[in-house]
C-alpha cells in the first residue's frame, strides 16, 4: 500500500484499518467457493497530471493512472463496463495475457478484434480468467498506452488452493518511461517524411510516479508546467513491514526501454513470468521488458531503522544522458514513508551488458511440478527477421521478412466472420527470408521493405515455431532488443541463442523438458529466440514488438486459426470501415 | 494569387501564364451549360506547420492548410472522397451556408446529422450548391476546425447570367486566429474542474498566414520550434494589378475573435454577404464574425509606385496586450511581392466600439432587385436567451435560456429516422426565459443550469422567429458578441436592437422591406437580434454560436423538420452510438 501522502500516524492507522478489511474479506472469501463475476464501472477521461513533475495529458480510468487493479480469481468473470469520455478521442483496451478463450471479440485490440470504441460509447468487456497469475491492461489503440491507460490484473488461486511458494503480502508495480511529448505528436513524426523520432523518454516511473528534473530544462519551463514540489509526484513509495516476505509482482508498459529494476540491499527471488510458476532463482536486479510480468519475492531483513532505494533504469539503450533511473521508496515500517534513504540510489547494469541479460532470458525455467510438457514436434515453422526498413524509400519502419505490417481499418475477426476478405491483402506473408544469404550483422544493402496487412492461417490445433531473428539495424553495428506479445495464447519458450539461427542444428537444442510458458518473450541483439504454441484459441490474434513505436511502424503480424469455430459476434464491436455494410437496409 | 515564394520575374510569368489559363478556361466553360459534377479527392493528415512561424501540429488537406478553394457553378454537384488519414483522429466535415436540400445527411455535422468518419475511412459527401456566392468547409468535430481544417467554397452563377456588380479579378482570404496549445488541450482545460480556458490567441492568420514574434516569448522557444525566418510563416501578399476592381471575398472562421479588416488607403464597398447581395455602402473596415461571408469591392487606384498593408485586429475582446494584428501585403504590380510597404501598418477601429459594428449591422439590407421577401407573420416564437453558467456550481457553461446544450453521440437524424428516440431527452426545450423578471444587465444571482440535448421539433414549412437575446456574463459589465450560425437554411434578418427586446413593440419595427438574408448573425453585447426562417428542409439542423469554445461549452441548439420528408439514410453516416443496434442479426 502506498502511504506516500500520509502523515506517520495516519499511516499506522491505514495499516491497522487495512489488516481489519483483509480480516474481513477473508471471512468473506470463505464460504464462496465457486466462480464470481467481478464487474467494474470505468470511466476514461483525458485529465492534467503532474507523474514526473511536469504536467501534461494523460488518460486516467476513474481519475488514476495506472488505473485500478483488477482482483479476480481463477474461472471469475470479469466485466469492465468503459465509458469512453475522451472527448474526441477513440479508445479500445487489451487484457495482456488474458487469452481470452471463447470471447475472441473482447481482447481489445483495434483493427484485430474489434473497432475503436468512440467518444460517448461505453463498451462491456466480458471474458474468464482461467489462470491465476499477474497480467496486466492497457489501451490498443495507436500509440494511446502511452497516455497512461494501463493497469494490473492479479488473479489469486481458488479458495483452498495456494502457491507452491509462501508470502506475507502481495503488491503491483508497473514500470513505465514517460514522454512529455504527446503521442499524437510522436506518432505524426513518425509517419512524417523527413522521419521525426522523440528520442528517449525523459523519465522513468515506478507505479505512476517519477521525477524530471524541471530546473534543468531547456529552455526553462514555468512552474505551472514543471514543478518539483508537486505532490503528485511525490515518489512511489510502499510501505513494509520488517521480517516478512513480499511478493513483488513487478511489470514494464515501457513504450521504449528495456529496464533493469533493483531493491537497495535486497535480493528479490523470480517465482513467476506472465502468469506461469518459475523455477526459483535469486537475482539482484532484474530484467524486464515491456509486456512482461514477474513477481520476486523479497524478504524484509535488513535494517529496520532505515528506507532503501527502489530504483530501475534502461538499459539496451544508452540512455544515461537522456533519462535519469527511476525512484521509488522501500519504506521500512515505522520509519516516515517521505523519508529519503541515507544512501545514493545504487545504479544499475551497465546499459550494454548483452550478456547478463541472455543469461537470465536462459535462467527462467518453468518449476518443477508444475511444468506442462510442450508437444515433442510442430506441424509449422515460421521465421520471422526482425529488421528496419524504410518504405519507398522515404519512411522509417520496421519490418519482419522485410514486410512492415499494417494494421487494417476493418478488423480481421469481423472481415473474416463476415466474408469481407476484399478488406485486407490475400496475399500470405512469408514463412522465413533468404536464410543462405541474408547477413543480420551489417546493414542491409537495399533497406526497403514493402508494408502489407496480410494474415498468417493456421491450422486449428496445430502446433507451431516461431522463430524470431534479430539483425543490424539502419546503423552500423546496431541491433536492438525486441519484446515480442502474443495475444490469446500462452508459449513455450524453447531456446534463445546469439547470432543467425541454424534450422538444422539450434532445434536440436531446444528445452523440451521444462521451458516456461509466456506471452512476451524478448529478442536479443543479433540472436534469436525459439518458441512453440498451440493454435486451439478460435480467433484473430496479435503478435507483435510491445515496443509502442516499433509496432506502430510495423513490427508485428497477425494470426488466424478456427475462425470457423468462432460465435456470433456482438454488435458492440462493430461501426467503421466495411462493417458498416452490415446494417440493415 | 500569392506569388511570394517567387522571384519578380517568375511571377511575372505567373501573371502570363494565368492570365492563358483564365483565357483557355474560358473557352472550356462556353459550351458546356448544364450542371456538372465537381469531384473532389482529399485526405487529410496531420502534419507539422509553422502558420505564424510556431511549429506545432495541423490538419492538412492534401498537404495544405487552409484546404483547396472548392470551384463550383450554380447547380452544380459536389462530390468531395475525404480519406481520413488522421491516424487516431476522427472528423466531419460540415459545408457551411450550402443548405443541403435532400441530402441532410451530408452537413457534416457530428451527432446530428453523422457518425464520425474514423480514421482510415473514406466518406463520400456528395451535395448540390443550388445558390451562387460565398461559402466555407470546416470541421464540425470537437474542436477541431481550430486545427487548420478549413477552406472557401465560390459558387458561381451559370454561364450567361452577371452578378449586379462588375470586378476584373476575383479572390478568396479566410480569416482566423490560431492558438499553439492543442485543441485537445483546450478541449480538456474547458471540460476540467476547475475551469481553465486558454485565454487569448497568439496570432491572427490572414489566409492562413500570421506572425508570433518569437523574440518575445516567455519562457524563451527554441529555434526549431518558434523561427521568424521560417518561409512558412512569410506574410500573406496578394498581387494586384493597378486600375483594376478586384473582389474579395472574405471569410472569419476564427476560433474566438470578433475582427475588423482593412485595407491601407482602400475603400471596400460591402456587395455579398453569407452569398446574398448586399445594397452596396463603403466601409474604411469590415467588421467580420466566425462564420460570416463577405464581398467586397477593392479598386486598386492608389500609388503603384508600393505596396499596402492589409491588417486584421480584434474587437469585442480587449486582446491590446495578448493578440497583435494580423498583417498581409496587398502587392501593387510591379512592386516585389515580398517588399514591406513603407508606412507602419494602420490601426484597427477601438475594440470597444460597440457602436460601429451595431450600426454595420443594422446597414446590412438586401440589394434592390435581388429581394427576397419575407413571410408577413410567423407562425412561432422561439426566445433564445444567451448566458454564461455553471452547471452543479462547478464546470463553466454557456446555455440558452439557462439550459446548456450537449451534443448527443447517437446522431439526431439517425435517431429519428430509426426510432432510436430513447438517445435523447424528449423533454422539449424552453421557448423563451423570463422576460418580465430577468436583467440582462447584472450577473444573475443563481448562475447555475442544465444539461440538456433536446430538440426544437419545428412544423414542415411552418414560418419560425429566433430573438436571440444577450446579457451579462459571470463577470460584472461584461456581454461578449455570439455570432450565430444556423445549418440547412437562409434566415432574414428583421432586426437588431439595444438592451432587452420588447416582445410587443420590437417586432413592430421589424425590417419587413429588403432584410438581408444570412446564416450567420451577431448578438451585439447587452443586445438582440431577430431573424425569421421557413422551416422548408427536411432534416436536423444545427443552430449555434460559432465561437468554438461556446458552442462546445453547451451553447447552441437544435431543429428538426419534417424528418419524415427524409430519404434513405447512407450507411456511412452510421457505426456510433447507438446506430449499431441497426446492424443485421
Amino acid at each position: 500500500m502506498s502511504a506516500y501522502h500520509l502523515s506517520e500516524s495516519k499511516s499506522i492507522a491505514m495499516m491497522k484499518f487495512l489488516a481489519l478489511c483483509f480480516f474481513v474479506i477473508s471471512l468473506i472469501n470463505i464460504p464462496i467457493a465457486e466462480a464470481r463475476i467481478r464487474h467494474y464501472k470505468w470511466e476514461l477521461k483525458y485529465e492534467y497530471k503532474s507523474p514526473d513533475c511536469y504536467k501534461k495529458l494523460v488518460i486516467t480510468i476513474n481519475g488514476r493512472t495506472p488505473g485500478p487493479t483488477i482482483l479476480a480469481q481463477q474461472n471469475d468473470t470479469v466485466i469492465v463496463e468503459v465509458k469512453n469520455s475522451l472527448l474526441t478521442a477513440n479508445t479500445a483496451i487489451h487484457w495482456h495475457g488474458i487469452r481470452q478463450i471463447g470471447t475472441p471479440w473482447f481482447d481489445g485490440t483495434e483493427g484485430f478484434t474489434q473497432c475503436p470504441i468512440l467518444p460517448g460509447d461505453t463498451f462491456v468487456y466480458k471474458f474468464v480468467v482461467d489462470r491465476p497469475g499477474t497480467y496486466l491492461y492497457h489501451a490498443h489503440y495507436g500509440m494511446q498506452r502511452e497516455e497512461g491507460l494501463f493497469g494490473s490484473i492479479r488473479v489469486a488461486l481458488p479458495d483452498g488452493e495456494s502457491e507452491p511458494f509462501a508470502y506475507n503480502y502481495d503488491r503491483s508495480i508497473i514500470l513505465t518511461d514517460w514522454y512529455h511529448k504527446s503521442t499524437f505528436e510522436q506518432a505524426v513524426g513518425l509517419s512524417s517524411i523527413p522521419f521525426q523520432w522523440v528520442g528517449e523518454p525523459q523519465s522513468l516511473l515506478i507505479q505512476g510516479k517519477g521525477r524530471f528534473d524541471c530546473s534543468a530544462a531547456n529552455p526553462p519551463m514555468k512552474a505551472d508546467v514543471c514543478n518539483n514540489t508537486n505532490p503528485e509526484c511525490s515518489l512511489y513509495s510502499t510501505t513494509v513491514v520488517p521480517g516478512k516476505t513480499y511478493r513483488l509482482r513487478i511489470s514494464s508498459l515501457t513504450a521504449l526501454s528495456a529496464l533493469s529494476f533493483q531493491i537497495e540491499g535486497h535480493n528479490m527471488t523470480v517465482v513467476e513470468a506472465d502468469g506461469h510458476y518459475v523455477e526459483p532463482f535469486v537475482v539482484k536486479n532484474l530484467f524486464i521488458y515491456s509486456g512482461e510480468t514477474y513477481s520476486v519475492l523479497v524478504y524484509t531483513d535488513q535494517d529496520p531503522a532505515r528506507n532503501y532505494w527502489v530504483t530501475t533504469n534502461v538499459v539496451s539503450r544508452n540512455a544515461t544522458a537522456t533519462t535519469p533511473p527511476g525512484l521509488a521508496v522501500l519504506n521500512y515500517y515505522p520509519n516516515h514513508p517521505r523519508r529519503s534513504p541515507p544512501t545514493i540510489p545504487p545504479s544499475g547494469p551497465m546499459w550494454n551488458d548483452v550478456d547478463s541479460r541472455f543469461n537470465q532470458s536462459v535462467a527462467i525455467r518453468a518449476r518443477k511440478g508444475h511444468v506442462y510438457s510442450p508437444p515433442a514436434t510442430s506441424d509449422r515453422v515460421i521465421v520471422l527477421l526482425n529488421t528496419q526498413n524504410q518504405v519507398n524509400g522515404k519512411t522509417r519502419r520496421w519490418s519482419v521478412n522485410n514486410v512492415s505490417y499494417d494494421i487494417p481499418h476493418t478488423p480481421y475477426l469481423i472481415a473474416l466472420k463476415e466474408n469481407l476478405l476484399h478488406t485486407f491483402s490475400q496475399t500470405p506473408p512469408p514463412e522465413g527470408y533468404d536464410f543462405a544469404n541474408y547477413d543480420i550483422n551489417v546493414v542491409q544493402n537495399n533497406t526497403n521493405a514493402t508494408t502489407s496487412d496480410a494474415i498468417y492461417r493456421l491450422q486449428l490445433n496445430s502446433t507451431v515455431d516461431i522463430v524470431l531473428q534479430n539483425a543490424n539495424t539502419m546503423n552500423p553495428n546496431n541491433s536492438e532488443t525486441h519484446p515480442w506479445h502474443l495475444h490469446g495464447h500462452d508459449f513455450w519458450v524453447l531456446g534463445y541463442g546469439k547470432g543467425k539461427f541454424d534450422p538444422i542444428n539450434d532445434p536440436k537444442k531446444y528445452n523440451l523438458v521444462d521451458p516456461i510458458m509466456k506471452n512476451t518473450v524478448p529478442v536479443h541483439p543479433f540472436g534469436w529466440t525459439a518458441f512453440r504454441f498451440k493454435a486451439d484459441n478460435p480467433g484473430v490474434w496479435a503478435f507483435h514488438c510491445h515496443i509502442e513505436s516499433h509496432f506502430f511502424m510495423g513490427m508485428g503480424v497477425a494470426f488466424e486459426e478456427g475462425i470457423e469455430r468462432v460465435g456470433k459476434l456482438p454488435s458492440s464491436i462493430m461501426g467503421c470501415g466495411e462493417t458498416k455494410h452490415l446494417l440493415k437496409p
